[in-house]
């Protein structure tokens, strides 16, 4: 096996201990055993657990950002339709990232998780903004700063692994988001209407 | 000593100690030396060192919204004019606290003091936003969330201690931000052009 199938392997097999065993239950030791490897050769690509879970994290964000850029191709309709599609499947393979990393996951890495997917994300979703300028849907001069600021502020303020908001603390943000964003984009009003159905699945 | 003096006692020092010699460094033994105080007597209010930081931080999250509704009562003219001074103000303080915790802040709690300082600041600046819709200033239909957007996605945004953004995408932000809280806020044209004055500072 070549040099970066090795690494590769290696980082699969941390993945699927992290996520089944939990990170800490999880040892170099056990990562050797299972692959059949030397110490020297697990130490060799990754200095220490932290180091092989910065690999992990690296790994899952790329897997994301593959996926968001697939489905970005198969997106058909007006901006706004490719917007409410991607956010819908996007999300869910998003969320199924971050359960997976969940017993890991305290405060800070998962913000380092979250960041690394939404900086990924933002620019796709740029391109679906600048796409409604020109059909006259919004009017929009900054596109990726507009997502950026929506795309964080929503997660980081919905986000109760972030901060153990209340039930009606969430609801009041999730009601206001639609027409927050919209006067955003200067979109035609109801434009994001769609965003609660999003929520409530 | 009343029991409320000698919880604040502590608190007051080990906030000072955390300070200047920071977290890591400071023990539960130093705190209870410089105040002379028995152990019995710590661990009564406070049953470890995290317990004591989470008072530490509620201390100073408390103290800075204290002084923020300070400012805001000594806050002259529109809802513009007001929204200057106090971000000018206010900034400053939060930039004091943060710096104060800098050394045993992770990522982790440099978060968690954010976000409950930007929780007990979004009301304020809410109700300059409120008086400048009456004011014809702004349209806004949900001023609490539209300020808690505005303050958070900013910070989160352009904060190098929970990002190690680079100049550029720093830079690149702050010259949207003008713009993009004039379109949230359906503010007037060129309204916050004064805020890259304040980041300069």
């Amino acid at each position: 096996m070549g040099k970066i199938g090795r690494k590769a392997e290696i980082i699969k097999e941390a993945r699927w201990l992290f996520h089944t065993k939990g990170y800490d239950s999880t040892t170099m030791q056990n990562i050797m055993e299972r692959l059949d490897i030397a110490k020297g050769t697990i130490y060799h690509y990754f200095k220490s657990k932290e180091e092989l879970f910065e690999a992990v994290i690296e790994n899952i964000v790329e897997e994301n950002l593959a996926e968001m850029e697939q489905l970005f191709l198969e997106l058909k309709g007006n901006a706004l339709e490719k917007i409410e599609a991607l956010l819908l499947k996007g999300n869910l393979s998003s969320e199924e990232l971050l359960n997976e990393l969940h017993k890991p996951a305290n405060a800070a890495m998962h913000l380092r998780i979250l960041t690394a997917i939404l900086r990924k994300q933002a620019p796709i979703y740029a391109a679906l903004i600048a796409q409604g300028c020109k059909e006259g849907l919004f009017q929009v001069q900054y596109p990726l700063e507009s997502v950026e600021m929506i795309l964080f502020s929503i997660q980081f303020l919905t986000d109760i692994g972030i901060h153990p908001w209340s039930q009606e603390e969430l609801f009041r943000r999730l009601q206001a988001y639609p027409n927050i964003i919209e006067s955003l984009l200067k979109a035609p009003p109801g434009s994001f209407n769609f965003l609660p159905n999003l929520w409530k699945g």
